[in-house]
């Protein structure tokens, strides 16, 4: 390798990926240019971040605002989506990897760059997102990992940010293993792989606990297409709306989650995970859903929202399945517009209205009361027909004993 | 019809059952047997049900105690599918229909009946549950419903109860309308049909507010093959570990649900239900399974249980798909064993720790601190091919522009 | 009903809608304005079929020319979605309904009718798929069906139309019941309702017989998104596309079908269809989309695409859900372009070769011979970790005996 | 490796796994036990191939006989399933593996051996198909491919053969790559990877020329539950209802297919099969089905039946899923009994007639004839009920313009 052959690192700022520059240059010789990605993670200043990369030897280093993108081109169709993996996990770290990736080989296209680096392990999701996403983008890429690929261990990574006098701090291990985004906070750490202990107050910072007494707080989050466009009245754009909700649920410990998880490497996970916007958003989103999706559709749309949600676990992103199905998931919004009033507290984001001018809800057809316009003398018909292939099967089955 | 002709009808002690018997004999000459199941309803003593039902002319009075047939045979196949119409609904009514057809189908096959009765209008989804499920044990049984079919209006019913004097209250309307058994209660009132309106206090009473402070409870729940077998280490029968947590999850406000709803006739309607052991039930199952059923098996599960639960909702218990589902569901049931401790506080039911026999999870291949025996060199290649698919569709679309 | 009231009926130009006419008129004292459209079922002229139902009482009659928008709008959907009913029947009635209604539809608004009548019968699909396809697009118009509703038996309209000297046909009664367009032809007769009996040749008009021996004929259809273009290099409309299979593939008695079909009412029924064109071009169509479409996309199709052809199937052709197939339906065919050679013989329409500019199919990859390109090496680490949850379960399982 | 280290071999008795038992023996100083597999694949006597495998220096040989546990326990439940991967293919060599791989396990067993060897190159999915099978019965044991982990290439294997004198004909290459047991015969060659290539008669074994003048053959099957149990009357094993719609079949060129197909490995490549006995004996239960399965039972068991074929496709036979699909699929053939009359002529193989006791088809309601019993007075109430919820989204979309 040539010294003007570039690689693209994926640079976090942490300890792995400030070492990662100068052993990816030892190992290969070549120049590497570090992008950080905002998306919201919060933290430490992007220049601070930004001048470390250069400090640590990067021959360039970017930083990539990414956060309304993120927001709009990401974010949004999750929560068109409805999209909760294991119906649970709302893809926090699975969602961030492809604007990552999309930046990352923006960045090797412009600098020339023929392989992108990136920090993972070789037993996550995560190097399955990057290397397929890279590779769904730009095919002539390659990828390298160095903790996985180039035998970067932690150990060998203090060694040589002592040895090399990085401004990196190597003194003390970060209990935990934290990956956040504007969308939510995933948290590993060693107590929690037994599955059997709970997890401690002490893990979480985007929820307050929700077992503290307070008072409830009651939102007003307005629909267009599917999009959150007010909160409150007060018009707002998707970065905002869910920067919002992550203070006003997460004040009253909404979206706390801990589970065990399927990994696409096959073996099962223990994740916490905490993300108050995005499932007071999907909540609200869903019983709008509720209101103006027809039936059949609806039905229809858990199983497409199931897969698009497995397709996005996977590093699926820019597939041609996932594209697809977001055709469909976008033209099921099309009438997702509306209002839903939700209380936020105790850990719960639980709706208590709805109204909406797209309302499939038919007040004179549901009520019990006066007003009633539901014929009832088609009944007798719907069913006689409808549980006609059922009493088929019983006049046979009853036939042969 | 001549004096010989019978009809079972499905009575609950309410006017308008208590009418209909009278209402019925007169529209048809036949004889009237009044059939009540306890499916853990709960409220006025089944004797003096029985009794008011031969008072209001009924030939024959029959009280069957279905509670633990109905726990075993009908809540619990529900919990093995996590059964949540529209991710929702634990399916309150719609499960305790085909057991009380059950028990009306063998009541009129005992008694020679030819018809059995119903008290359902002719606008929700129980009309059909009771029709086709009759249809699918004793298709040569006609159905009737005199509320639909008898025009046995409110109006008429006080009217008729009052002019014969029978032994039943006409003078206040209850405002709201319940269906309730042991595994939750749907509440239906005017108020609520304006779906911009929040549900009052006032309606629930299997469930405390959650909002109220108090304690944390904390509850390990034993299962076997996808059956709740202990709590806190004491064996239960499925009937009693709903009654226990009926108490428990109930005095902490757990299993609250307000929802818009997509009936089978094709309209929209706004409920409320209550079912904190269902609910409780519910998490801790799917967590087990989470921890001991393989991967694509959960994946195609969820589709599954998706179907299960429209199945039954829709009426159709006994129809062919659901029992072909059935032998699905409870084979990927056959390591749902284990136990889940789970916190009941502040309206939520939350699992923080599982433990298993059955356990896929393995700690050894999750971990990342010593120990970790997953070999990271199978990645690469796993990525490759995983992946290659959508690789050569990049490939492809780039050469095409 | 005044006399202005003014209804549009279906008019096939046969007895019973050439009846219906005047039954019509007597029973509501409404006007009837006549309309037939072209789908291009051939037989007799247009012009006759309008004059008499003008002779026949209509105030207005109206012949549609539906040929070309029935071939672009209805049959092409159906091409991209491979739409085979119980992986059979290529939808010829289904299809038709639609537009059909689409120009009754129209005729009612143009002429301010309130209602539209069809001649179907009240246990057949083609009722629903009237009547359903009219809510859906008008949802203010009535529908009535005269042999159903106004009890217009056979012995009635014969009765009928020989004593108002109505200038058609009463004396033999058809022996098969034939619904053709040109997507293809249904046949119903008595002796076929003994579902042991075979078809005999003198059923088919649409196809030779296929034991006849005769000379092959080749034939290359070229795609462009999904859409037949050419044949043989001619460029073609869908229309003629479909023309020219029709004569070339039934020249070799192609597209032939006998089957026993679940209709939406409930009940079996036994139908023989014949379809040279429709089955030739979904064949051609299929395999290309073998050579085009990226793996995940298309098994997930395969769901879509039987969800597609049920609800087309059940009348729901204006509903939420297929109008978002079709949008994730289209999306997939966007790279379904390139050649299908095919040999038309026997019954059979075999695809020879395949070629596309498209193609995913990768010579290279693809080789065992010289320029194999395919890295053998990632096999290991994929075949691992692929499998990896299976193993888990095995050692699990083993471990628990 | 000790020399004690024993090792088992899928032997099939040609050059590559010939010279595979010296070439593993050499390169892991293990003693090979060589194991042939009898799926019907015909061609040389089996003892001549076990002799060969100890002239060429096994320890041991052994040949198993299993082609009735093939067709009872493999072909019978693909049967079941309908089993055809992208609608089209029988599941030939997917089929095989499963069992091949439970008489290696068995042998490793008996002989103590760790690791199971194969002569699968490293871009089909036969080494998945082995691999995953292996690990799933016995995930202990270790798996090795000589021609894709030790460098056997082609060259090599001759050179080896002469080399060492082994009683193996290494003159001239085989144009083509073939599989075949009893289920089927799967055809590579080198201008067949030409996709615009047509296939040649040269290359076909199971099937005449489908183009051929001859007579057309009748053949009547009997299913019980599910399962081939006489053909015209005779009783016959799984295995020989197979053998003898091979030969009837075959002579008429049923079963030929030319497809281009997605590898699990990430890749599409062409491949040609002829299974005359699979196709006609899935197009006969088929029709059963649609005869004597409930409609919504038949729409969901393709889904089932498609996500099996998946599974098998993919070598995840012995998955929990799989399993898990199989009680549904047993299930849904409960009633799947009767006659089906088929003509084989041409290339095809036609259904003409169906009879069965668990018929579902009622002559009284699908008639049009006299003896009609079919109430028609449903359909009006049905259909405004089934269509109720497309009619509310029409009014909404109506009313929002």
């Amino acid at each position: 390798m040539s010294t003007s052959e570039k690689i693209v690192l994926a640079y976090s700022g942490g300890l792995d990926t400030s070492v990662a520059i100068g052993w990816i240059a030892e190992a290969t010789g070549a120049e590497v240019i570090a992008v950080a990605v905002d998306v919201g993670q919060g933290g430490e200043d992007l220049d601070t971040i930004r001048k470390r990369a250069l400090a640590c030897g990067a021959v360039e280093a970017y930083v990539a605002d990414a956060r309304d993108e993120f927001a709009d081109e990401y974010c949004l169709p999750a929560l068109k989506a409805n999209a909760l993996y294991m119906d649970r996990y709302p893809l926090v770290s699975a969602l961030s990897r492809p604007v990552i990736v999309k930046h990352l080989v923006k960045a090797a296209q412009q600098h020339g760059a023929g392989t992108v680096a990136h920090g993972c392990t070789g037993k996550g999701n995560d190097q399955v997102r990057f290397e397929v996403g890279i590779t769904a983008l730009a095919p002539e890429l390659k990828c390298i990992a160095p903790v996985r690929d180039l035998a970067l261990t932690r150990d060998k990574a203090i060694d040589f940010a002592e040895r090399n006098n990085l401004p990196i701090e190597t003194t003390k291990k970060n209990p935990y293993s934290i990956d956040q985004n504007v969308w939510g906070r995933a948290i590993e750490t060693g107590f929690l792989e037994d599955i059997w202990n709970p997890p401690i107050e002490d893990i979480y910072t985007y929820t307050q606990d929700p077992a503290e007494p307070r008072d409830p707080d009651e939102v007003v989050i307005t629909f267009d297409e599917g999009r959150p466009v007010a909160i409150d009245g007060e018009t707002v754009t998707m970065l905002q709306a869910i920067e919002i909700l992550n203070q006003r649920a997460g004040a009253h410990g909404v979206g706390r989650l801990d589970m065990v998880e399927d990994r696409l490497v096959g073996i099962k996970s223990r994740e916490v995970y905490e993300a108050p916007g995005a499932i007071a958003l999907i909540a609200a989103h869903q019983e709008l859903e509720n209101v103006t999706v027809e039936r059949e559709l609806a039905r229809f749309k858990r199983t497409v929202d199931q897969r698009w949600g497995e397709l996005v676990y996977d590093g699926l992103w820019s597939s041609p399945l996932k594209q697809a199905l977001d055709g469909f998931i976008d033209d099921a919004n099309a009438h997702v517009s509306g209002e839903i009033r939700m209380v936020l507290h105790g850990g719960r984001a639980v709706v208590t209205g709805r109204r909406s001018g797209q309302s499939l809800y038919d007040f004179g057809l549901a009520t019990y009361d006066t007003g009633d316009t539901f014929d009832q003398s088609h009944a007798k018909g719907f069913i006689e027909l409808f549980g006609m292939s059922t009493k088929l099967a019983a006049v046979r089955n009853q036939k042969n004993g």
